[in-house]
């Protein structure tokens, strides 16, 4: 068994790349958890004898990139249109001397210093995605992103006893989880469970939460005391005698009103569990990878796409770089614009078709990276990376996962969504400044707004070419959504909004990647 | 009161530097959690006048690098006594030509890659210990070292339905979390708690509850179904329709049994809670570091004490690097070896104090590296640093924190203590590795066991001038313990075994700082 598995492992290892590899790991119950999407680039080989075919794409997002790199490595001819001068869409990297106008009439020259830079758009990277991969085939270096941090703050504005001032997230979690093993061991010991748990059961659960919570044992009724330390301490353990002295936990009704319980989940997710990762330098580092790994000379930047048609012979491409529109023929297109945007685009798209791109509902996100000269909260507050979390408007505040003990550091000063980004977006980006500065000095205190060096805003929803931070589909399984799923006519469609990742960029890579296979398997099996 | 709170800030902050200004902080409840213990480093001022003092250092360990460094900062004359050719004592990292000669008569030469090397004793740092002030204060780069992996694995050896496979974190996490959810639901809801919490308590419970356990609401019973995508997928979310697969959880009983919740609170610990961070190339550029700053012209290598004098003018130290035994004399010494090894140098101290000395326990601890030619723990498991914790005698396996992508990777195939390090210790280098690949295979399968380049065992007990891992004492509050607090004439002890920070290098840096204090008080009071 152990020597054919081997053997299996192997075949696939040779013929289907790493992504099979794994999958099909998974599928053998070796890897013990959920496996990477299955894939298998096209390659050169499958083409021969057929003909060079050309594709051309509309956006150099995630996603078309993607394409269009997948697309080349089998031999295809591919041209970009990017209405943008960068690649990479929303996975946007602002450093000094980014310039950017707005659909607000804001424009904002950024005055970061060298090497300080903030991820406007995706910021963090699962280890799961296959974001990695890609990272790993084009070389670009990643580092740990920091999205869970013992020592980070948890903020409730409010009314209980636990509002309005900073609580390290191990203080919440060790209080959170102390009360509810005590209040599970008291009702456990006590019969109130026995319908559901054995005697053995029992044993199990209450050792479990005596580990779990730090709580007493029996004769001390189980009670949690916040002495073991977890919480943190009000004089740290030290030299000689100072055995450490632990502050009295806050009161189980204080704890349970706060609410402070109810950001913990956020750490479990699929996506959002540590190990997570950035690559060194800033995010924008992949779509510049897969730039060079495709070849400049393929993309046109500043061509806005004026109309988009199936032929007879393939597809027409409209667009312009300025003054002129071109004409563009091709033998296939992928449209890996937002779809909001795409349903502008003169074409002749069937009605469905267009009614399936309109079926997207656009959402906001918004962000500011605040530079500072002084790293303050190792210093002062010793947080090394990692997000607080708060009920203020600005939801969000991310330390920098990188340039640990540096002289400077660029904070997000504010990562919201929906209304509360919209609400910064409809500010002056100086008033957004004050805003934020004014909310963070309610958690750090005054040094928040000192030593401020630059900073820099951004608001999805006023940003040209994106008009949004992602899209949400009123339903994923019906017709409507899927209409877009497959070709009409020569023109196919790929983007994080039509994958179940939306707002990664795993989502774009896996629609891009499904996407490539279709088109390469209609042409192979012509 | 804003006012007058930063004025009192800036003043510590003038005075004290930053480790008191964050102590201040905390006292006044702004930082929302435990203080750095204060520290104000004796400065060359208040010598002025009074001689220029010759303190001569037994060790040089962390805790006698520390001493001699915060001495010559005030002006002292300090004089490093180390039996090894090295800084650093325990803080060893094992490279590419390293070679050791064990108190077993084994004979080890490392020979890892260039670039490749191993922690052999401590290997990470918590953000709240001074270890990171004085990485900051040397100009020691650090970078995350990666102590919670939600896909790292759970490995129970065993008769349960969970044993002997590999589980993930975040699956037995989400199970654990899940069932005990659905239980604290179902009784709060029932009433078994009425006692103990108020209605609005038991909505609070609940609600938080709901989230944190991924259980449904109460007209599904509160019912865990794992349906959430937190404890991972058979298939995982994708392209275009594909929403994932989950699947069954395992059952209560059996996740009760199994354990594998018993290991969750090791993140939730003061000293192991993420983030966690390492210097960049090796947990020895600390002592090189220390080296460096002090003076290398201060440290005499190869130094064996053969006799420690109190005298009437200070202190006679008797040692040897070869033929002919020295004499040297100083004003005082801090003796910072391994408390039972010091108890075996020829020395006048009174018999309470050797007996203190005895006093102290060692304990052992074992690691071996494996460096691999192939990142297959990436590659094929998807892990990104991290530690798979097992009840094999092995324990704990260490994926590497840094050089994440690269063509190769040194695990840390065991790091375990006590009774599994003594009979790892036991055996031939050669045979450790065999025993260790043989158990990690259980975890990782045959992929283990190949693309081995190199390994290097340590067992610290039969390690030369350690002889121990780390101690423990019977007491840390008796007059026994106490006597090495205070100097015995003109010698006074250092060490983390005179901390509450006992195995980290905090805790040889903070009883390293209260001997200064001490010896630097007696001096500047004369």
């Amino acid at each position: 068994m152990a020597q054919s598995r081997r053997q299996f492992l192997q075949q696939v290892g040779i013929t289907g790349g790493a992504g099979v590899m794994y999958s099909a790991m998974g599928a053998l119950g070796l890897t013990g958890a959920a496996e990477t999407p299955a894939y298998a680039a096209p390659t050169r080989i499958e083409l021969n004898g057929r003909g060079r075919k050309h594709v051309v794409i509309l956006g150099a997002g995630i996603a078309g990139l993607t394409s269009a790199y997948e697309l080349r490595k089998a031999g295809y001819q591919v041209t970009l249109l990017e209405a943008r001068k960068r690649p990479g869409g929303r996975n946007w990297t602002v450093r000094n001397g980014t310039v950017e106008k707005d659909l607000h009439g804001n424009t904002q020259t950024a005055r970061f210093s060298s090497g300080q830079y903030m991820n406007a758009g995706p910021g963090r990277i699962p280890q799961h995605h296959v974001t990695l991969d890609y990272c790993r085939e084009l070389g670009v270096a990643i580092e740990p992103f920091v999205n869970q941090n013992a020592d980070a703050y948890l903020y409730r504005e409010g009314a209980t006893a636990l509002s309005n001032k900073p609580i390290r997230h191990r203080t919440a979690k060790a209080d959170v989880y102390g009360y509810v093993s005590e209040l599970l061991a008291k009702a456990t010991d006590q019969g109130a469970l026995d319908a559901a748990l054995t005697a053995t059961d029992k044993d199990a659960l209450i050792s479990f939460l005596r580990s779990f919570g730090a709580i007493g044992a029996k004769a001390d009724g189980f009670a949690y005391t916040g002495t073991d330390g977890r919480r943190g301490y009000v004089v740290e353990p030290g030299a000689g005698l100072e055995g450490g002295t632990t502050a009295t936990p806050y009161g189980l009704s204080d704890v349970l009103a706060s609410g402070v319980g109810n950001y913990f989940s956020f750490e479990f997710g699929w996506d959002q569990a540590m190990m997570m990762f950035q690559p060194v330098g800033g995010m924008d580092r992949i779509p510049y990878a897969f730039e060079q790994a495709i070849g400049r000379d393929k993309f046109v930047y500043g061509a806005k796409v004026l109309g988009l048609r199936n032929t007879s012979e393939g597809v027409t491409v409209v667009y312009s770089t300025g003054a002129r529109p071109r004409e563009l023929k091709a033998d296939f297109a992928i449209c890996a614009l937002p779809p909001h945007i795409a349903a502008t685009v003169p074409s002749n798209l069937p009605d469905n078709v267009l009614a399936s791109l309109r079926y997207a509902r656009p959402t906001n996100a918004g962000k500011i990276g605040i530079e500072y000269s002084r790293r303050w909260w190792e210093q002062d507050h010793r947080i090394y990376g990692g997000i607080t979390n708060s009920n203020l408007d600005i939801v969000n505040t991310w330390y920098p996962s990188s340039g640990f003990h540096g002289d400077k550091g660029t904070v997000i000063g504010y990562y919201n969504t929906g209304a509360n980004a919209t609400a910064y977006g409809a500010l002056s980006p100086a008033a957004r400044l004050d805003r934020a500065v004014a909310q963070g000095t309610k958690i750090h205190g005054d040094v928040y707004g000192r030593d401020i060096k630059a900073s820099f805003s951004v608001d999805w929803a006023g940003t040209e070419y994106s008009r949004g931070s992602w899209v949400g589909w009123p339903s994923q399984t019906d017709s409507t959504y899927a209409a877009l799923l497959e070709a009409t006519g020569n023109i196919y469609f790929a983007g994080d909004h039509l994958s179940h990742a939306i707002a990664w960029q795993h989502g774009a890579m896996v629609s891009a990647r499904a996407t490539v296979t279709a088109l390469h398997t209609r042409v192979t099996s012509r």
